[in-house]
């Protein structure tokens, strides 16, 4: 499971996997930086082939990407939104299921509060991994964020699936 | 010089070239269109086939993208945020020189008014290319719009650098 926090000057990500004893671990996380003083276009060259780098890398299953809205910061949502976009294609070019969840969800599924802080989320993902530390930067702790919601999702979707039965 | 309006359900594009007789013509124009049914990435995967596609085909030295801005509409603006960054990273990665304008400079450059209609805008379009229609859809004429804005901005180029020798 790969998370992605889009953004041109600082893309986060994050590999979750479920270990042989069921626990989730982060296999992977950091953040992918575009020089700012380079142009535009190269800048997004450079973003994708760093994610389809991660694809091949990594092979996930799934690809979790944060759903943007523009009203969030006008500045820099043209630029998200064209990271996003890049993100989205590659995954599914690389034949991976796609999720998209809003910051809000992720809040609600890792917190159990859709207005908890930043901070609170850090913590979180710390806790359901097992990190010794609060992941740094704060895209790449987003990032696992954004792959733990989607574990949470799944299983929520599977106990419902076997309660049915 | 190919042109490109960006945009997910209607993509246009516009092949322009200057023949031997230094007139420019319109080598191809047309719209890449992806199922509103379909999942977005599997949809922004597709265009960014197509788009690549149009990039192996006609090889042209420089891609010209219209500038968009959130303010414009937004209910469509994300996708088509995202379907920008799709065609100007794959003109980067193709090595084309990128360029990008706003739906006012193409106005300008084309018609001499800032605030021409779209019709006034196909009209021109029309004329400069000496076609015996007016290309359709309008996604199509836009982006030969785009083509030619660039067409004249470099011959504006070309002329300011001779003067200055």
């Amino acid at each position: 499971m790969l998370g992605i926090d889009p953004g041109l000057s600082r893309c986060g990500y994050g590999v979750v996997e479920r270990g042989r004893g069921g626990a989730l671990t982060a296999r992977a996380c950091g953040v992918i930086r575009t020089p700012p003083d380079d142009e535009l276009p190269h800048r997004l060259a450079t973003l994708n082939r760093e994610l389809r780098a991660l694809l091949e890398e990594f092979r996930p299953d799934a690809v979790v990407v944060e759903r943007v809205f523009f009203q969030t910061n006008v500045r820099t949502a043209m630029s998200v939104g064209q990271a996003s976009g890049l993100a989205l294609a590659a995954a599914s070019e690389a034949g991976c299921d796609v999720a998209q969840y809003t910051a809000n969800e992720v809040k609600q599924a890792v917190t159990g509060y859709g207005a908890a802080s930043k901070e609170q989320v850090g913590r979180m993902v710390q806790s359901l991994l097992s990190l010794a530390e609060v992941p740094k930067p704060v895209d790449a702790s987003d990032a696992l964020a954004l792959a733990l919601t989607h574990h949470a999702v799944h299983r929520v979707t599977a106990a419902a699936a076997r309660a049915a039965r």
